[in-house]
Formats: C-alpha cells, structure tokens, sequence
C-alpha cells in the first residue's frame, strides 16, 4: 500500500515515517495489515536522511493544485495530513496561515473526492481549537472557541474534515494533539514551543526563556505517545469516527511550575538555573487559553494510550532523544 | 451612510431592506444614529419593487471577486451578510454550498480587510450548526456538530468572522437563526421549507405536505422578529460581541404536532386536512439533528426580544402576509 505523510520533513512526520518503516504495515481499509511498500513525504523543504527504498521524499507546496495531483492518485491508500503552519506563525502571518491550514487541506480533500478512492486521511488538530473560558475538564462535547488564527484554522480543518467523511469522500479521522513535549531540537514558531525549551535546553546544558507563569496549566503528550496515537487512530475501523470525526487523544496535565519541578528532580537545581522567567504577553495569552485537562474516556474507550505522568515524559525524552552527555 | 445586503433579493433581505427604509437610520460604529443614504441590494437576482430613490439594486456573484470590489468601498459602513446556498440545496450540490457559503464568505471578509476600515459585518449562521446528540436545551457552549454540508458551512462562516473580528479586520456580529416560519410565498430548497409550508399552504387553502414526524421538535422565529433581532444585533455596541461573536438569537420551541394543532385552533379543521403525512428521510434526518431548544438568556441579556409563541408566530403571518380573503 501507498502511504502519503504531508509535512513528511516536519517534526512528526519524520518521525511517523521511522516508525511506519520499522512497522512496515499498516490497516487497510478493509481491516486487514498490509505491507506499505511505497512511503511518499512530501513537504516545502526535503525529508532527508531516508535511505530505506520504500521512502520517496517530495518537495513542493500542497497549496498547490498542480502538486497535489501529483501527489495524490487512487494508489494512495492513506494520507498522513500534517503539514501545517503552526500557532504563532499563523498568527504573525494570516495568509500564510489561510494558505496551507485551509486552503491546501481544502485540495487534498478535493483531490481524494475527485479521485473517489475514499482513502484513510487521518488530521493531526491541536489543543488550540479550544480557548476562552472552558470549563476545568474539556469534555468533547464542549464547543470549540479558538482565540488564535491557527486554532481557528485547524477548527475549519476539523468540519471540513467531518463533511467530507459524512459525504463519503474521504474515510476522515481527527486527533486533537495536546501539546507535544519534549520536543528535541531547536525551538519552533509554535507559540506552546517554550513546552519542550524548558526542560530540553537545561538538559543540553543550554540556557532557556519561560514565556508563561508557573501556574499556566498545559496538557501535553511526549512525541513517542503522539507517533502511537497517530499509528493507531489510522488503524481503527472507520465507525469509530462516524458520529464524531474528532478525537481528543491522552495527555498529562501539568502546570509550568510542576514541570520545572520535575526537571529538577530528574537533573538538579543546575538544570533549573537555567531558566530564565520573562513573560510574553502574546504567548500567555495564546497558551494560556488551551485547556489544562481534556476528558479521556473516549480516547480510552477506543484503546489509545498515553504517558503516564510528567517524569516519564522527561525520561522518554532523555531515552529518545538526549545525546549521551 | 452606505448599507450593503448580501442576498438582497432574498427572503429575509428583501424584508430586511423594507424594514431599513422605513427606519432611515442604523448605528454607526461610534454608536451613533445615522441616516442610510445608501441600501445596496445584491443578488444574482434582481431585487426589483424597490422605488425608493437610496435603493441600488446590484446583480452579481458574490463568489466572484471583481463583482465585490465593485461591490464593497470604504464607503460601505454596515454588511448584513444573508446571501447563502440553504440546507436541502447545499447538500444537493457540494459545490455550489461550498462556493456561496464559505468561498464568497471569505473573498467578501478579504475585501474589508483590504480596505482596512473595519465595517459592521452582520453575518446570518443557523440553527443547523448544531446537530448529532444535543442536550434537550442547547447552551452557547455546547459543542457544534453540524451534520450537513449547509451547518458545516455556516460553522466554518462563524469561525472565519470570529477571527476576521478579533483581528480587527471586520467588526463582526454572528447570529444563529431559528428556523423562519411563517415564510410567505413559495416553498424553497431549504429542508425546513416545511414549517412554514404545514402552516401556509392550508391557510390559502392550497394542499400541503408535512415530511416529518409529528414529535419533531423545532426552533421557530416569525420573520417579524428576525428582522427585528437582525437589527438589533447589528446597532449593538461591538463590546457584546467581542468574546463570543455568535449569538443564538430567541426562538419558540414547538413540535410540529402542536403547530398544526395551533393552526387548527386558529383556522380550523378543514386547515389541518389540507395536510398530508408523508415522510422523507432526508428532511427527517437533517432536520431533526437540529436543536428544539436553546438557551436564550444571553440573547435576553443583550436586549433582544421573540415571539411570544407559536400562536403569535401564525398570526402575524394572517397579519403581515395572508392576502385578505
Ligand atoms: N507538535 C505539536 O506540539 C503539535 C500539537 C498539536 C498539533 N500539531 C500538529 O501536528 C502536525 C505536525 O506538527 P509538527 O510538530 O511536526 O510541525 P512541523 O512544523 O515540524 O511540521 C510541519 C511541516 O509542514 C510543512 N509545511 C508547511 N507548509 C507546507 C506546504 N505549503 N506544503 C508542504 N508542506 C508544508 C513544514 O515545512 C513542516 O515540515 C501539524 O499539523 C501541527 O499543527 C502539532
Ligand atoms: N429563513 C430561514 O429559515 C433561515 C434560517 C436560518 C438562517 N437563514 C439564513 O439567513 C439568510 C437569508 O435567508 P433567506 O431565507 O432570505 O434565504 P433566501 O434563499 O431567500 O435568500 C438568499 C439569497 O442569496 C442569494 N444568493 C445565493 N447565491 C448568491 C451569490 N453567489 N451571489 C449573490 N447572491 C446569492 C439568493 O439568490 C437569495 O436571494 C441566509 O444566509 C440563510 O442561510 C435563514
């Protein structure tokens, strides 16, 4: 089968392609595992250091018509979607913004329904559609109030995405990622990319900058969990998206200061000392309006697993990731 | 000042312009009272009957973006935003739904925001954003789970304002609507048709057919009163709309054995023979996914007045519309 991964040189998405390599199956539509013998990752910016035979790695931009129908054709089983302009540069740059977070979503919908395939899309949403004042505990039946441009966008994402499964023109599956930490790397333009700075750059020996206060709850899922989550939404027969074409997936809920803590007692008052508070009005404003806390029991229900609690997050990170000091 | 209606040839629009003339004046976004000088009427259809020498009927597609630069100036100080492709139609042809209700949408709140003088933007959502399984008394924050293309669409037009507004772009005001019945004239293409038609036809004597239950419970606003909330919300300061920019406006919660029950009240028998049961899925399907309640005390908060109930509903319609017999 041939599996598409948008965003395939992006953070998850290369790490979905290793994983989708060292797995080398997949459910097909009909249930059944089925060898991926061709990986295509498409992004603005080349996914290299692939040498498995499987991969073909694509570059253009999907807010092109002309490159989407290059990409996509009835061979095309599953399509991954996680190209995305992310939190704070959609906010910074609202066309660029409309450009890849709806428009380009918009073709590679229209695309699948021209080709009348029907195949597995599956829409990596974020914590963002959320905002304003919400109740402690997000339920799923809570309405959606995205107070930023990529909230808003990911929100459009997600109906266009429930209307295009109802029709029948995709086989849709929608995952509300919490907030991924620990990210390893270099900081993003994601307003929530502080989440992974203050524990990664300590750990690297790095100084870091808190944007948020203390008491700023996040809800946050570590980039191992995120790729399993993905893996197994794909996996699911589509009725367990039928009625409700969107999933919170499982996250920890932790406040800034309780994560501070943590790394302390993973790795020292030293570690700590490398933060430095100074806030940022916009990114408080932005991340302070995501949900602290989300209700798991469909996410359960349905058999996806997290992280246990904040440390094994951090000691995922330090097992994945951190290079051997 | 210049006032534009989009749909201007339409139900509501047409009535609406009525109601504008007669008053003269709107708010302006001081808040002030200010002579209409100008009433643009736009339509792909004519809105013809208007003699009133500050009425310019326009003819036009609004999804096409030379006809809105022609369209939409500095000038342009208020935009009730109503032209729209309704429910029974936009789930007939995706396209056209897509292309009226979201393309055009987007391309009229991309020309404000290019003229950056923030216009009063009145944008006309519906009750069938809601959908799936409700609460039996829908709460502004109940989740929206629109299960048609025309409640998707209109989802995605309150998210587009809501972030055109907080942007700064538009001053955006969304209201939800009731289903409008009594509509005089001709049934339409909009699954509801029939709420108006049950009660219509039989009072012009004229056979009719209901396409649903008896116990399905709907939401109802006279046509009266919808002008009259469009307005209100519209004069509104922008402050009661700034954290929340959609607003469910009041409504009558009836099902539609008691709305011919009514009519038999109010016209007798040989009304209600008029009316021959006959189900169809699809109306039952969209229509009664739509919410029978909502809550109604931030509408009441905000100044804005209903119907009293479904009685007064049938008889402003004998008022307003039945030709005298
Ligand atoms: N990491 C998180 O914390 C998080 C949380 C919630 C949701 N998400 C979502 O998960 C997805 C993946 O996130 P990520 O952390 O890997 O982000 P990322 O920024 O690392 O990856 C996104 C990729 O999309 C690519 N891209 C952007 N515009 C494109 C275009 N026009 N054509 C082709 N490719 C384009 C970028 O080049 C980038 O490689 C995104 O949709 C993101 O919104 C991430
Ligand atoms: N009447 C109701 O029960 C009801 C309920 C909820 C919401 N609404 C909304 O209120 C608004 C007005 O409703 P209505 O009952 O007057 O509907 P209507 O169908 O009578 O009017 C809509 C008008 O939009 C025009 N239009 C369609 N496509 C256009 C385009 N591309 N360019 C320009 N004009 C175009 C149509 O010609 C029509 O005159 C709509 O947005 C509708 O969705 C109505």
């Amino acid at each position: 089968m041939k599996v598409l991964i948008t965003g395939g040189a992006g953070f998850l998405g290369r790490r979905l392609a290793r994983k989708l390599l060292q797995r080398g199956v997949l459910r097909n539509s009909t249930g059944e595992e089925e060898a991926i013998d061709r990986l295509v990752l498409f992004d603005v910016v080349k996914a290299d250091g692939f040498t498995d035979p499987r991969v073909l790695a694509v570059t253009g931009d999907l807010a092109d018509p002309l490159a989407i129908s290059d990409l996509v054709d009835t061979d095309t089983a599953s399509i991954f979607h996680l190209a995305a302009v992310v939190s704070s540069q959609a906010e910074a740059d609202f066309d660029l913004g409309m450009r890849v977070n709806i428009e380009a979503l918009r073709l590679l919908f229209e695309r699948c329904r021209q080709l009348e395939h029907r195949p597995k899309v599956l829409f990596a949403s974020s914590v963002a559609v959320y905002g304003g004042e919400l109740p402690e505990i997000v339920r799923d039946d809570t309405a959606l109030s995205p107070k930023s441009s990529y909230g808003v966008q990911k929100a459009i994402g997600e109906l266009l995405l429930s209307d295009y499964s109802r029709r029948g023109f995709i086989d849709g599956r929608g995952v509300r990622l919490p907030t991924i930490s620990v990210r390893p790397g270099k900081p993003n333009k994601a307003a929530s990319s502080f989440a992974s700075g203050i524990i990664r750059e300590p750990l690297n020996n790095e100084a870091t900058v808190c944007p948020v206060t203390a008491d700023t709850r996040l809800w946050l899922l570590s980039p191992r969990q995120a790729i399993e989550c993905l893996v197994w939404a794909h996996d699911l027969e589509s009725e367990a998206f039928a009625q409700h074409p969107v999933l919170n997936l499982p996250g920890v809920s932790v406040t800034v200061g309780e994560m501070v803590d943590t790394l302390g007692r993973v790795a020292g008052k030293p570690a700590i000392d490398k933060i430095r508070w100074e806030s940022d009005p916009v990114v408080q404003r932005i991340v302070g309006g995501w949900p602290g806390c989300w209700d798991m029991t469909r996410a359960h229900a349905l058999g996806f697993t997290g992280d246990q609690d904040f440390e094994g997050i951090v000691r995922a990170y330090m097992a994945d990731d951190l290079a051997p000091g």
